[in-house]
């Protein structure tokens, strides 16, 4: 393995900050494998000394030298983190210094700012959302339509579950979701449920032979999984799309995190915590 | 308002990376208010001219310099967005440059990597285990235990589900979730159905009167959500787990980042895809 590298991924909180502004950086280095790990809760001078010991070493064992991403607040806690021997990117310290001087502020060096009662507000909104997605997965009533913030429309299998979830959890939006059966695909109409909702429909597509391997994983060989069937579906609600004019995407080639960004966008929407 | 100040999160994909690291070093200023925008999906110069275009406006309008965070990996695209009278903090330009040089490598400067198959076998995996979470969110079966890569195990309304979900869509983990009834905490051992799979048991607990408050919102004026019952609930949960030397955390004052990735680290797991 001629270029094995370790990568660190380090953190006073959580680590979800060093470790995605990590792994952007590292992606674009293709050919490189590398070694990741993450170090969450990195918050006192003792926990930073005795984890700077350990990259130590493996900087030793590797004879490459580590590359460690941080992201700790606490100029104390940093400090003690001194490794000789590593390549550093420390995303905090990089450019609190530049917004201290262009915002006329000290940083407040707080670890951990959202706490307390703005936390549990923004947690009850989660909790809301999340429970809205999953208490009409299956089986959408008017009401949930009427509070609902987006509606995502879709055939079966086409990723509306995990789009809701995601818009839920990571903005707090209330996504009802309702699965075009085959009877609703019959005509181009949108079912008649959802027509004074247009303004809130979203579609969701997905490439045949994509959905037949998905469905099939749920059901071989069956009529539903069939590449015939998928496709007839597909292209039946992507009609009924167009014949309204609702916006759609396809989620064949899209994480999660795409087709739930692409939705907020399309669809205006805004974080609500 | 005396400071009022425009921030800009601008990437050529989801955003989400330079939101997260502009949100990051944001709430070191909490005096200051800010207008939060996240622009995603700026794949051309021309967008980017377009862009800079309206930024520059507000810059004009506001009379204080915007903050612009970007991640903008296409060095064309980023050339075009030109504000003058911004502070920029360009994230991906800072920093892979030195990491070139460590590397001994050019970036490959690919928008959107993680694309293709790979992408689709992350899908997949995210999918089981958002599945995996959904089926047995509520009663749980032996054969889901078995399956389970962790097993969140607290008193009702403790934050179970959210953080399955969370665990699932985030690290692609398959989280069950066994609701501790009022009959399970008549004793401190454990429900008979758990005993085999001690190993991968992680208790939640939550303050007793955020308990009450959250089970109020549900059934108001109820048994199940009166403060004594609550906190007698809470009690016998831990003591539970105390009985067990199972590790558990209170979900009181954590976000489900918090949560989630405590338990990650706790419990000694590592992502799925």
């Amino acid at each position: 393995m001629p270029h094995l590298r370790s990568a660190f991924f380090i953190s006073d909180r959580t680590g979800i900050t060093a470790e995605l502004l990590g792994n952007t950086l590292l992606t674009q280095f293709d050919t490189v494998e590398f070694k990741r790990e993450t170090v969450p809760f990195i918050d006192t001078p003792e926990k930073a000394e005795e984890l700077a010991a350990r990259i130590q070493q493996v900087a030793d064992q590797d004879a490459l030298r580590p590359l460690v991403f941080t992201s700790i607040i606490n100029p104390d806690v940093r400090r003690a983190l001194k490794i000789h021997n590593a390549q550093i990117v420390d995303f905090f310290e990089t450019f609190i210094g530049e917004l201290e001087q262009e915002l006329g502020q000290r940083a407040s060096l707080t670890v951990g700012r959202v706490h307390g009662m703005l936390n549990e507000e923004r947690y009850d909104h989660r909790m809301a959302a999340v429970n809205f997605s999953l208490n009409h997965d299956d089986g959408v009533k008017l009401k949930d339509l009427d509070e609902a913030d987006v509606i995502l429309v879709g055939v079966s299998r086409s990723g509306k579950t995990p789009t809701c979830l995601y818009l839920a959890l990571q903005y707090g939006i209330k996504a009802a979701n309702y699965p075009l059966t085959p009877e609703d695909l019959d005509s181009p109409t949108l079912p008649k449920m959802l027509l004074p909702y247009r303004h809130k429909l979203f579609g969701l597509t997905i490439d045949p032979a994509r959905l037949h391997y998905i469905r099939s994983e749920r059901r071989p060989d069956s009529k539903y999984a069939s590449v015939d069937n998928c496709r007839v579906e597909v292209n039946e609600a992507e009609a009924m799309f167009r014949h309204h004019g609702l916006a759609f995407i396809s989620t064949t080639h899209k994480s999660v995190e795409e087709i739930a960004t692409t939705i907020m966008h399309k669809a205006m929407l805004t974080r609500r915590f």
